[in-house]
């Protein structure tokens, strides 16, 4: 292990901590940008709530609403160019994992003249890497992303349908709010999803990462456990704001680097996933749901050992040796069942999506972040043929 | 849950990471103050090489050598002194738990007029808390504190035989450069003592914190199973270089703050041990392994199923119902088992303390931060009867 981990985010977490949303951003600022996206908060009362925090401690605010499901780089440019004509000083993300990267990006865009899209990985140019951001409070509505306590973001470009992201130091957020009273009214369908993106940032990391890392496995696999425990207790009842706590706070963990810290590794599922849902705007989590399992036993033929593990600690199965193939993939298994079991996806028929582009998804991955020899990084690396290969199993 | 965490320490963790010191120490001063412990970094060539690439960046510097094992406020005061004198904008803590304790109650002292005493909680009297410190760089030298990467600190006042702590932000280190081919020519005791005491600081949230926190239970069980892997290898063989690494991350993550946001609860294991170690000037993790093991015993029956759960996570042990004493004993045992079996002590005799001053001791822990109603916080709360009882039971 050879690494750096640095999160400097300020996290505030519990039932009712909304509340502090006014006096927290008047440290940073006096007047916000509000970040937001559909209607929800503006009818279960958190919209309201929230500016009657803010206007109780002197801030003035001004709204950016309508960010999609997945946020596009028009919408970027758009909210940089309010928070600047506005003069506002501190931006506020409320609203999902969208929401919340679009409202990064923004924050960074407001000091960059250029196209915003420059900021976003996309093939082998270079990205221009920001360095300057308005200071950022993240108050998620939804449990699933991680983005409210990480300095990453994922924007889609509308024109040419790629779906990147960027990670920068200056886009961690000054402060992440986090009230699971606020995801109490989220659907079965977007709570499923959430649980199943929250798993699949660990997940990522757990099978692509470098050899040598028990105490992270053992991390890992705690996020698992616990969001295989409380996550169907929220589907089942979303108004039991413990579960909904428990899923929230294994959220925050999943992709607030404590994880992934020395390990690093590539993040294969989510880059297909990426793809899917650029060409056809299905729910990134729904989209992690179809893919995982086909990776996973794609994957598994190379590490077998790794599969193992899961298998065991994650479903307690009994291999009869270290390699053994059979409980590997009962264990993917067990796991798809799982997701089925919350409502989630597993196949791209169920999102009426065919055979038609696998090629062309494909190539797509390829083009964001190839390795050196044009693969996608992954235990195994990846080439067209093979993610193909993954995409038909999962049909 | 309800709770706020933050933690901006920059951790670079690796062999080899001593090299980069100078550079890094140059972005924080141009004049370090050195504060090392005995003579033993001298012998093995790490401070030469510190100093070599402290100069190689232009960064001069001063050492205040000397640190106890239980490091004195009049060393504090000392090296408070020092800094000023010399006056240096950095200081370097280049040891183990006690050069980096005393090190971060200098760099505040060093803004302080008054008694650094003031600084640290003793009774009922309220202590200056530090709201400025010299910017701080820990290279640990042992695993076992977790100092490295956290804002408190253990100092003893010789004078009155009290030996307790402060917690204040600005005392978090800048960063934690740590290396694990320091800790190779730790003898195999202050190694076993070492994992003792990280296993140690997870066991205190894990036993006294709030109910429901089912994934920071994952995350401390996670850090004991690694230490209980991989520390027995590290005492085996010290030139282990990938045992020392996995000891080493495993103890900066038990007090970093990740296993225990969230929980809160006391410590009083280490509390009673502090007493202990200030009386006898033992080692802070040989006095551990006495305290915990007769502590667990004395908890668990108020508790019996959260050590039934620990019995079960972490020796796999099948218990015949959830609040079966019988298992939770045996995994006490075990423990203790392991303990021994590294090389740690587990009773007073073998330090060769008796009964003299069994109540003298519980009457000094409960003066350093009582509750409202004079007991020791903890899951249940001690009186003086409970301490005796305790440290009785361990004699």
């Amino acid at each position: 292990m050879l690494f750096e981990f640095q999160n400097p985010t300020r996290l505030i977490f519990g039932a009712g901590v909304l509340k502090r949303l006014g006096k927290l951003t008047r440290a940073h600022g006096k007047r916000a940008m509000i970040v937001t996206g559909g209607g929800s908060i503006k009818r279960n009362g958190t919209y309201d709530r929230a500016i009657a925090s803010l206007g109780a401690a002197g801030v003035t605010h001004v709204e950016c609403t309508g960010v999609e499901p997945n946020p596009r780089i028009t919408t970027v440019l758009h909210g940089a160019q309010m928070a600047r004509d506005e003069k506002c000083d501190v931006i506020i993300a409320l609203g999902g994992g969208s929401v919340m990267d679009a409202a990064k990006v923004m924050a960074a865009a407001v000091y960059y003249d250029g196209d915003p899209w420059d900021m976003i990985y996309h093939g082998q140019a270079a990205p221009h890497v920001p360095t300057r951001a308005l200071p950022l409070i993240t108050v998620p509505t939804l449990a699933a992303t991680g983005s409210e306590m990480n300095a990453g973001a994922v924007i889609t470009n509308e024109k040419t349908t790629v779906k990147s992201y960027v990670i920068a130091d200056v886009m961690y957020p000054r402060v992440a709010l986090v009230d699971p009273e606020l995801t109490l009214t989220v659907p079965k369908d977007q709570t499923a999803y959430g649980v199943c993106d929250l798993i699949t940032h660990v997940t990522e990391s757990y099978f692509n990462g470098q050899d040598g890392t028990p105490l992270q496995d053992r991390f890992a696999e705690g996020v698992i456990l616990t969001a295989m425990e409380w996550g169907p207790k929220a589907v089942a009842n979303g108004n039991d704001l413990e579960a909904r706590a428990q899923v929230q706070w294994a959220s925050v963990v999943a992709l607030n680097g404590w994880v992934q810290a020395g390990v690093e590794g590539g993040y294969p599922v989510h880059m297909i996933e990426h793809v899917i849902s650029a060409h056809h705007d299905i729910a990134h989590g729904a989209g992690l749901a179809i893919v995982n399992p086909a990776w996973m036993r794609f994957a598994a033929k190379h590490r077998p050992a790794r599969f193992v593990q899961f298998a065991q600690r994650i479903f307690g199965l009994q291999p009869k040796h270290a390699e053994d193939m059979e409980c590997a993939l009962s264990g993917i298994d067990k796991f798809e069942a799982f997701l089925r079991a919350i409502g989630c996806p597993t196949k791209l028929s169920e999102m009426k999506i065919g055979d038609a582009l696998l090629q062309r998804y494909a190539q797509d991955t390829l083009r964001v972040t190839p390795d050196e020899k044009g693969r996608l990084p992954a235990r195994p690396p990846m080439n067209e043929k093979d993610i193909v290969e993954i995409l038909r199993s999962a049909l």
